[in-house]
């Protein structure tokens, strides 16, 4: 995650929730008295920006913060934890605050599911995978959290990786012109990954050669004779419909990759809280 | 919400996604390919998004798209319903999908939530209230989510609310002196809301006669007695801690408003699918 | 007035001014040669932006270039009085020196002008107010300026305050429904502002219990009626048509508020200008 | 004035003022209600923005809008006429209403003002300019109002023009060797103007070669002498103190060019009105 | 190539050339007069830009102006042939010219020059790639090119594909350790590249079954056992120092990519002239 | 060139090179490891950008870098001779490589290529002089490499230089009306230049006393016949056709300036290596 990216995105977040100005504590706070911000848990969670987004906040909303604490990405958090400590002028941590919190509250809900995702498959060798699912405008943030948590990435967007997916199969009429059509044009740094849906379709993707099979919405048993019939012959990303209650199952049947929607768009956020010192 | 603002948010949420381009699909439909689309429920939740946000990306991504059909926001969905078709070039159908769904999926799930909270209070004269625990960068669309699901807004941002907090009050030594420099500085359009978390805290609030009074955290009878001793010569909003099953109970306190941070941070996005007719 | 929102605008101005370079200077002063730069009052007039704007353009310009002094906002300026001084680069000293002064000149121009309105209507309880007749991409400057005079603001633009006019109370058939429709909408932390051009509709507001009535275009005896059958129910603000020579007399028939467009639309600039020492 | 330029701008100006949206117009108008809005003018004065600058606010606001009438740049207005008429959504009339009449109340008093100097000049052949002091933000518009009203304009920004002035003649030790160092590194299409104080100054121009010599607060006498010592060799600009009371004396000392800040930063705005038809 | 990303790039080149407005142009042009223009080539080429490019940079000039001929991209063109159409008001056909012309001759010059190398090395099984060494702002454009010539894309930048290089090799290690690390991160669409500069490293790179084994300037000899050696359990691609005399050595080594820094920064532009008719 | 605009150009080129972040470095190298690069020329060479571009490359990926060396811009650089040295991160000192390099390539290349054209025409007065032929988003880089070559800039764009062309003249009537057109309109800084293809059409712009002459695809013998029916009442430019071989043919025929597209569209870049000490 690159710091100057990063800062242009924080900088149109703390615009959205400041606007020309904090109209409540410009009134009241001296821009030079200065304190001292804690973020502290108020729950047991996997943390998420706090040694990389919110010192990224504070310091975009004023250079002259310090940040003189931040508990790393991906540590477990339990409540009364403190998190972060940074020091400056009172009125731009109150400013920062806000984006700060909802950023890495959401991040570290991502981690805590993902987390919770990785733990029930251990210690199979199976990866657990983000989507294309995020937040619009979050994308490089939800997929460091997921990341933070022990999981991994699938591509960042449509341009960075190929997914041949039903629609693209049905337009060129078989997998195999399909692939045949995207390996042409593609960098050759690029993997091909195709979906399939019934075990017809993982024959023809592995008559292909693609490097990536999506088993999609396929039960345990025919994911297991898929995970037979590739024989290493490629890589085998199990999608659809898969929850904490089911992602052992899946993992069982020896796919290498499950990638799970629900990581970036349903985890609920951790709660967190800023306190002041020295006010 | 202006069509103008929602255009250029979606342009960036687009570049997002698709990056330089869509490497497979661009190998795969040609350009002049025309198709229709169809967003289908796969539960049951209240609609956001689809005759407002969906439509405004697939004209975003091309204006030759034609929406024909677009579900009334606030509108409740069925598993099966049909809430939104377009029709127009396959290829940008394909390009604009995932920003569509990515955010009509959780500006329903906003709306399904907030509609919930609203059905608990039921028919009680109290209004539910987002916060500004908005997801960084979509603040004005949860915010018209939150509207759809039956809910009401707090403040957009700093510069066009005031809310006094504990930290002001202790900066500026009491909530008088902290509501007097406020007065001073701030539209005449504007209230003044403050923060208060004992019965002696509200008041000090009435006492300086302001709009609007936050109960923080306060238990039930204790907002009870806050209600009465207002007596009406301030709005009494419950904010902290309110749940699916609490809020019926904070309302009975007879307070104005009680406002919800999990509205917008913790809402799980509703299921919806896209699939392509005639390709 | 956030400082990250005056930095991205005055590095606009910037732009608009300096092009792809001072052509002339950079031919002539080498990028090494300091200089301190003071900004002299040619008259008598209100400062703006002395200890606010004027740094932000030198320093955004180049962050090398130290402010050694700057008169507060708000104060009286004399002729000779030195304003600012600022050390640093000449070149970039000369660079920024334009977009400082025309911004000093017209925001004192409006302090200046305001101060001459407040101190008509003193020590009347009334205040002045600017309104939305601002010069585009300088609303918030200007408003600022506002301020340091001695005024107060009306709403920031349409999304942060309520204002229902003629137009809208034809729309939607009275006073009453417009008022209704609005209540139904807005965030609770803002009031209701209706334009009334008649004593009728001033009973019509007082029945919808606005909260602010803006008396438009009233002559001062209906006013004075207004105020009276008001009697603290609502705020009044008189607008329309108010100059220097008749602001007293409306200030007299004890309207709360008063609006001057011309405050921002036709303040002359005051002349400032800078000269440098040690070249 | 290229479109796009103009149209980028006033994207700018209308999110200035509108925000995320117009909160009363959106509560009450219907966004399919459409109507007929007319600029009428209450005063007498030159046009300016009515056939280039509004008609591009109402269609950056929304392309459905249609403009049915548009008096032309620099005609002369009277009041009661109606300077411009557009039809399409009430809704959008309305938001796009107070950026097109801050505009063209400013640039019709920009060419009001510069026509009034042009015609106390008349019928000489000297030329009323503009300068840089114009407004942050608006520097292409203010200078189409010039040109509107008659006017002629000086260089854009520091980028496209020279203007060598007492500071760079100090740096660079005399005017002679600071006309050198500009000329060896400016483009060959560039003029080089020097500013002069004193008839000696004048003489060290014209022996320079300078294409034109701004004669810095001179006064009328001394003018007069150097447009005789200059004899057609170079252009002669006057600057300084100029005011509708003395341009005239100073246009008859012979000079070729005037230029006059006022032109820009202290022309009162023009008052136009907007009316909405058949709401 | 995304239109939307497409349009957003021209619409900055525009402006770099256009400015604030074309003052030849538009003193002389009146805004209603309609032309055609037609693009011509004055040499022997293969065309890039012309049923993608100049299209987009004429219409977001202007969305009036009508294509009426393009030739396709990666055709061949001779003396004389016309390569476009467009019909439209004279005045921004104009002031799309060059900019339009700049693109199409950088980008026909890129094409031309990778079909020259493809040309070389036919019928070997060998795809000649291009580098990040592009143009910083037209990166997009010119890997296009690259494709219209008959070549193939490396990585877009550094964030869509993995490129080990000796730097990172010594960082961490050994080649071992570096892709160890780099596998742990990185999406599981994406291939690892190592580059080697011996048979030691290459033999560590299959060792540590990587993708791709970039051979960083070696000789023809070397290379030629690498690809023995390697027996296709990785890719191979010869890099640096390749010219249009010694590829079909490089090719004839059985190497299965050859990048080519110079196919971008260093192609000649070719001779491309616009005509104006019915002026 | 103005150090904040190159400033913003530069944001712009790192992050299409970057993307969200450098996967193959994150991965391997440590933020907190130091380093020192180091540019080395890899041939003979005019060097451009290493003291302004390439240091304000380093120095916006991260402030943090310091630059110890820099090589003149306009200096001859011989193979081997380190011309930048810059020390800091390690992690951003290769993230920002591929972009300085390219960089200082492509402008070490126009340097370079003017500066023989340069030497063709010595020690004749005649100056050489680039064109709008430059490459899209990077003309204020590209002119200042013109000039570190020894050469000098055309106008920067269509707004701040006036060139009257056949079509403008076919499109007015006469060279005389279309430069009356035009005279009355710019600004008095500007000078007129025409281009004329026939001694008849020299004769017609001496007639309008334009400023400048474009002799157009003239031969030597005609270019002759101008510079001495000029006889200095107006600025020769020669233009079109002119290589390093003919150059100084043309130079001799007496004209004043002399206009290379070639300059900027077809200098091949120069070889400029970084290597990494102390990693």
């Amino acid at each position: 995650m690159d710091a100057n990216v990063l800062k242009k995105a924080i900088e149109k977040f703390l615009h959205e929730d400041i606007g020309s100005g904090d109209i409540t504590s410009e009134a009241i706070i001296p821009p030079e008295q200065t304190g001292k911000a804690e973020f502290v848990a108020k729950g047991t969670f996997v943390v998420c920006g706090m040694d990389s987004v919110a010192p990224a906040v504070f310091t975009a909303q004023n250079p002259a913060i310090t940040i003189i604490h931040a508990e790393k990405d991906g540590a477990e958090a339990s409540p009364g934890d403190i998190l972060l400590q940074a020091t400056g002028p009172v009125l731009d941590l109150l400013k920062a605050e806000r984006v700060a919190l909802n950023l890495v509250q959401r991040l570290s809900g991502i981690a805590t599911l993902t987390a919770r995702f990785v733990d029930r498959v251990k210690p199979l060798p199976v990866k657990i995978l983000d989507t294309r699912k995020t937040t619009p405008g979050l994308r490089m943030l939800e997929k460091y959290a997921v990341r933070a948590g022990g999981g991994h990435n699938h591509r960042f967007n449509l341009s960075d990786g190929v997914l041949i997916k039903d629609n693209h199969i049905e337009a060129s009429g078989s997998i195999q012109k399909a692939v045949s059509l995207v390996r042409g044009k593609i960098p050759h740094t690029m993997k091909i990954e195709v979906e399939a849906s019934s075990m017809g379709e993982v024959r023809e993707c592995l008559a292909s050669c693609v490097d990536i099979i999506m088993l999609d919405n396929m039960d345990p048993v025919t994911m297991r004779e898929a995970v037979k019939l590739a024989g290493g012959r490629a890589l085998l990303e199990a999608s659809g419909g898969v929850t904490l209650d089911n992602v052992r199952q899946v993992a069982e049947t020896g796919v290498d990759y499950i990638s799970i929607g629900a990581l970036t768009h349903s985890a609920p956020a951790c709660d967190i809280s800023m306190r002041l010192l020295g006010v």
